[in-house]
């Protein structure tokens, strides 16, 4: 395999693999170490994933939620950057294998964050559309825009009302903000856009297997989002478990199916593991087992930090949440480390602070819960709003997003209602037919 | 074939066959009228094409230039919007014939604009990018990027550079304005991005074959754009006609030949016609000969308007030049035309009003010329920015637009560098080898 081109400096290299928010923060920790930083990603911009369910609901362009690598270390020059998605680590040989070539680490630190996990269920994994990635949130808008057009030209009634059924599988903040979001589509946009559908017949299910949303907020919270849900004409539906999607019908495991073309699975992540880690390393969910150091246990120089490490302490036997906060705070310490272990000093274990959490259904309607303090409704919106835009990468972005939520809350719009790459179904074993109306365009197609 | 469901009014169909320029000014001007207009797009979205190289050369948001039809027309209630490509006209019957069904028309208009015209050089059709679409733009984005990750890569010298040279064939607007600015990235924006690269190796090389460079502007206009294109370290090749590219090499008629990774064809336009229209009503550049009323000779109730209609006088005896003030002065014509028709008036014939035209190379300089001003620089820069950013479709646009370019303005910067889907040939019978490292990353590879 051919050598991967970067400087061959006599300084220890810190390779991380995933510039995700823990990668992120590590990287910039160690901005002024000694060391030579490589990031591999297999995208050159860092996405900001808690505003993705925005870019699937055309409220926000995907350039807002995303931060090319390049600018972020534009004044970082002990880092390079190399796009490229790595295959394989040889620890024997501190060597990683990459799609674009092999390149030796003194340190390696995995941050592949999660994938979409869909628990085995064969049919949902090929027909569900997840929603973890800047093109899966665009697939997302173009499917749902695609639907409503096709609903246009639909006589049958159930065909057409099940071009416009929505099911999200999964009450964690990602499906509570994305369901939030549709009902608000179907109160505010929808009916002005269609006024030839009966947009009334749109219906919005949020399933859920737990007994209440938000698993990881209090009770009050959880049940206030409930509320807000119903306000905006959500059908909630907990202690239901799906166990198939055939691209058109839902079953679980109650006696409830239900018909939909827009079905959306966020029920579940795992681990983004990378092979050459030995198995007994992986646990529950797919993740690295890391001690207190976020250390792979038997890899000394290769750590593991953010949704792909499990770090079980007595407070969290399972592991630390699969949450932003954990990451950064992750790359901080392990960052902090390698400097400590380079100068010869004492190492400092992982301490989680746990800042809270909030989530947004729609206008006036959040909950937030940071400390002691726990509120909803329109200050923890406006809070939800503060604490997403300050976080967000980049100033332009920042100043995009709030005219873009300036705008949206004015004129109860969202703007962005663009099918500019049409989705198609990639699965070639999928045995659905196809809609019968083609309005899967090659909008190219006159290039020849 | 099935028929396409659209509301049954005893009032006449007017039927529109793309949302260009000129179809959306026809549709206005018949807000009013006593008919049922029907509009078919490809897309849900009209596209302001003047700003596409933006979206490439990464200074805009797609979501800049392009705006949702539905919303366009959310208050005009005789509109019906459809999305779906038209095959075929039946103008016995008539008929039209389109990917999502058949429909009956009373006037049909046919504002289908221009495509890509590679003059038959089958290997630049292959091989080169063409900037006509949004998703054209985004590819040619991500086509620029993706070499300058993969120039990082090499350590061949010919070979990095290769990747590293941009030419652009056509000195037209779209070649100019998309030269400039790849000027400027190269001075303000590349060099930080990629300090392991020496940027003072990318070449941008601009190839026309007239004399001179924006053949529609006086000869002052034409120098100084070519001035202005030295002064951002363009070559500018005149009297070059290009006979060839195979993905690396472009041949010439000259004694001249180029290597480039990066090759762009606007070098010419043809007219989008759509079947069933006799071959004697085709005139050169593939238009359909209309008379002063915009009719197709022969077809009385069937109307052809801006890029696709070929109307030749005595001034324009080549037929109207393919620009949007003249489609949309047609549209306007047309659509008043009709109105006269159903009250039993007389029609009138068209007159084009040359608004002028204007073209930007990069930070205050731009060339304008309109009635008897010409000017040029600074001032000329801000007369196009003006015109454009008015010109835009939705106030949230012009706003966006006018943040982006204050931004880029102040920081030197294009912020938009994203490779977010990224670009793979698509043609199978290219025989070119394809580059030794593999950056054409499935990024949604994770979902099994």
């Amino acid at each position: 395999m051919k050598k991967i081109n970067v400087p061959d400096l006599n300084i220890p290299r810190v390779i991380i693999i995933g510039g995700g928010f823990g990668g992120l923060e590590l990287i910039k920790e160690l901005r002024k170490a000694d060391v030579q930083i490589v990031l591999f990603d297999r995208n050159n911009y860092h996405t900001f994933q808690p505003l993705l369910y925005q870019v699937a609901t055309a409220g926000l362009e995907p350039d807002s939620i995303a931060y090319p690598f390049r600018k972020i270390f534009k004044k970082q020059d002990n880092v390079h950057f190399r796009m490229g998605e790595v295959e394989r680590i040889n620890s024997d040989e501190k060597l990683i294998y990459t799609s674009i070539g092999e390149i030796h680490y003194d340190y390696l630190v995995i941050s592949t964050g999660s994938r979409t996990n869909f628990f085995g269920i064969e049919n949902v994994k090929q027909n569900a559309m997840p929603l973890k990635s800047v093109s899966q949130a665009l697939d997302l808008r173009s499917l749902i825009l695609q639907n409503f057009e096709r609903a246009t030209l639909e006589v049958d009634n159930d065909i057409r009302e099940s071009h416009m059924h929505f099911v999200i599988v999964g009450g964690g903040p990602t499906g509570v903000e994305l369901a939030g979001a549709l009902g608000e589509l179907k109160k505010h946009v929808l009916p002005n856009d269609y006024p030839e559908l009966d947009v009334r017949k749109m219906e919005i299910h949020l399933i859920e297997a737990g007994n209440g949303l938000l698993s990881g907020l209090s009770k009050a919270s959880s049940d206030k989002a409930l509320e807000y849900l119903k306000k905006l004409d959500v059908m909630v539906w907990l202690e239901t478990q799906v166990t198939g999607y055939d691209g058109l019908t839902i079953s679980t495991n109650k006696n409830k199916t239900l018909k939909a073309k827009n079905f959306v699975w966020s029920a579940g992540v795992e681990g983004n593991v990378v092979e050459g880690i030995s198995k007994d390393e992986v646990a529950r969910g797919n993740r690295l087992k890391v001690n207190e150091f976020n250390q792979i246990n038997g890899y000394e120089d290769i750590f593991a930090i953010g949704d792909v490490a499990s770090m079980q302490t007595e407070t969290f036997p399972k592991g630390h949440p699969m949450v932003a906060p954990v990451a950064m705070q992750m790359g901080e310490n392990v960052a902090k480390n390698i400097v400590s272990k380079l100068k010869g000093k004492e190492v400092k274990p992982f301490k989680y602070f746990d800042k809270g959490s909030m989530a947004t259904i729609g206008r006036n309607k959040a909950v937030v819960e940071v400390g002691k303090i726990k509120t909803q409704g329109a200050i923890a919106w406006f809070i939800w709003m503060f604490v997403h835009l300050i976080t967000l990468v980049g100033f332009r972005n920042k100043l995009v997003t709030f005219i873009n939520w300036t705008w949206n809350f004015i004129n109860y719009d969202r703007g962005i209602r663009l099918i500019i790459r049409p989705f198609h179904r990639k699965n070639p074993n999928t045995k659905l037919k196809e809609p019968e109306n083609d309005l899967d365009i090659n909008v190219d197609a006159d290039l020849g």
